[in-house]
């Protein structure tokens, strides 16, 4: 079958400047890639016309569709519309249906219209305007050596509008895609990104060979690495049965403790269903964290119904005052394991993750970066002891994500 | 005076696909400005051998500097450091100090390293290792037709630290940037941007014709409006002085009780700074948002100081049995009263903040997005109440500055 690539150009200078982040071209990519289409490349450029022509100009060179984003608006700095009419040769013409339009939409929110919208209906010769215009500004359809490029405004709702209901469609229609792709992603803990692809290389060539599907890693930082299976088909059902078998075969091989969610879902989604499914409920005792944990818990919709809540015993006399922590050092096992034990009893739960730790940046009785941390199930208390070597947020986000995946993995071998 | 421009590249097929957002090249093109370099182009790029290489040559044809950004990670998929050996036409050669601290990273962490992450030690024969190393993942710099090159990890915190601490100011040092761009952020809460518009017209009016200064809006959502003054100059001094002076007048317009900071610093360091100024110990009590309070305030170093710990009251039997709440609805101005003194009780602290609510997504006996605030300052109480009309999260955001800020103008009326 044919490739079809369509390559995504972002117009505007406060993107080059950070002062808005494009997530359109995001955005598109993605959409892109759910309809069968190859997208090679992405590019940004300013508010300037040379460099606008030039980018315009590869983008048609090298891929069979290209959509701009932005610089349809209606002031001298949107310099799309006059780019393509450039490059194609051609003049631009006022387009009196465009004119109607726009005049209505003004109207129709009782506004009157700036006479410089009315550079939003013109046209290059040759091109026409999309039929979905959910703002003032139109899109735009045109042709240049043989290459599709459409045009959409910057405005994430406008564009979207047009994209989904009127470009993929036409693009789909004219090049005769029929297949749909879908992933499955798997959310996995406790192992580098370099030892997972080392343990699934096999399946890997495989499924090189086959064609049948792909496998993806997402290194998703604190929250682990992902496994994103892509599969592509012509039903819903044939592609769903093939991201099944595949993300059962990638389970049994890497083993089912590593991976925390089949549905890429959060770990504190995971914890909040293990213990719903087990009747247990919920208490924390952080202190270094410092309500981290208990946040991302209550993130959750419904997550009251298994957490009762958590001491945050920042200050060591809280330790001692509310959860029966001995005299000594609050940074050991011993004080998290009565941490741990003192949320149960305080918070009358039936199972608990305590923390105790130096964030840092400053060394105290602690060295930056040691914690401890301890999990309670059935009244059995676990510890272990970290030192990470990072700064104090990430040594909390660190610290949040290993001690619930201790209690998630206490929690799995008790089913 | 000559000017400098640097392009982005940034690479990883999960970019185009919109798996992940590239928010590495609008952080760097900021970066980029506040430097005076220019930045007039910023490309994704797949993990295609072919591909990289295009762009990568063209980068170095047009720019002065690179900054690729990706695929320097330790996969057959990362192919940054190949394909800038083979642009330089020469070979990876295993660079032994590398080695030595890749090897020193994985051991920290009680982690066996995998064979395959010795690939990150590889350098192009003539190009060097960057000094700064955060992670795994060494960054590196390359000559080629008289533009440099500089390979950063797609990973943004190890990115950032090695474009602000090496790649800014070496090539501030290289070209002989000596002009300073200096911003200063005030951060305010409480009104819109329409609004801090108006009130600030003649001050934006009076800079744009005097040049010296210029004044930008950005809404940062829950975190409120920053209103943002830049200045140029050639020495930190001028500039300050252009900026203190400036923002001296924005908020003799505005009024200093909705500027909460004048330094950029957030809501949390701001109450952590006046709780210190005044002696007051700190407590909370946050049934909603369920640690979201918490975690903003031991996110700052140094937060020990005042903080001294705090109660997740999440179920009703706690809020009675730990903050002495009466029976009776516990979302309500007498029970977040009683959870605001039962907090400076049992946490022995001299001022607290306690919440309860209800963020959805149910309606309980409490309707959606209805929440209860108090502060306890002296022994006062003072409370509120607020019905938001948002999904979850954004309650539970809105809930915790809004709170914060309550706390915030007792304090400031307290000095």
């Amino acid at each position: 079958m044919k490739r079809i690539s369509c390559e995504v150009v972002a117009v505007g200078t406060e993107l080059l400047l950070g002062q808005i982040i494009d997530t359109n071209s995001s955005w598109i990519g993605e959409q892109l890639a759910l309809s069968g289409i190859d997208s090679f490349f992405q590019t940004k450029v300013g508010d300037n016309p040379e460099r606008i022509k030039s980018v315009l100009s590869q983008a048609v060179d090298r891929s069979d569709y290209v959509i701009v984003c932005g610089g349809l608006g209606p002031t001298q700095d949107d310099l799309t519309r006059d780019m393509i009419a450039e490059l194609m040769g051609v003049e631009l013409r006022l387009n009196e249906d465009l004119v109607e339009k726009i005049t209505a939409m003004f109207s129709g929110r009782n506004r009157t219209m700036p006479k410089n919208n009315l550079r939003q209906a013109m046209v290059p010769e040759g091109a026409e305007a999309l039929p979905v215009m959910p703002g003032t500004a139109p899109g735009l359809k045109a042709q240049l050596n043989g290459t599709t490029i459409y045009a959409v405004p910057g405005v994430p709702w406008e564009m979207k509008q047009m994209v989904t209901s009127c470009i993929l469609p036409d693009i789909r229609t004219e090049t005769g895609l029929t297949s749909i792709i879908r992933s499955k992603t798997l959310r996995t803990w406790g192992d580098s990104e370099s030892g997972l692809a080392e343990k699934l290389s096999s399946d890997i060539e495989r499924l090189d060979e086959e064609g049948t599907a792909t496998i993806a890693f997402l290194a998703s930082g604190v929250e682990g690495l992902k496994i994103r299976i892509t599969a592509k088909g012509d039903s819903e059902e044939s592609v769903n049965e093939i991201l099944e078998a595949e993300a059962e075969r990638v389970a049994s091989t890497i083993g089912n403790e590593i991976i925390f969610s089949r549905n890429d879902q959060s770990m504190e989604a995971t914890i909040i269903e293990l213990c719903r499914r087990q009747g247990l409920s919920l208490g924390l005792a952080e202190s270094m964290t410092g309500g981290l944990i208990a946040s991302r818990i209550t993130s959750q919709p419904g997550s009251s119904d298994v957490f009762k809540g958590g001491i945050i015993p920042y200050s060591s006399d809280i330790k001692q005052r509310i959860l029966n922590v001995s005299k000594g050092p609050v940074v050991s096992k011993a004080a998290v394991e009565q941490m741990a034990k003192g949320a149960c009893d305080i918070l009358n739960c039936d199972v608990s993750v305590a923390v105790s730790g130096n964030a840092g940046p400053t060394a105290t009785e602690d060295e930056v970066g040691r914690v401890w941390m301890a999990t309670s199930v059935d009244g059995l208390l676990e510890s272990f002891t970290v030192k990470w070597p990072f700064d104090r947020e990430r040594v909390r986000q660190f610290t949040t994500i290993s001690v619930l995946n201790a209690l998630r993995l206490r929690l799995y071998s008790r089913q």
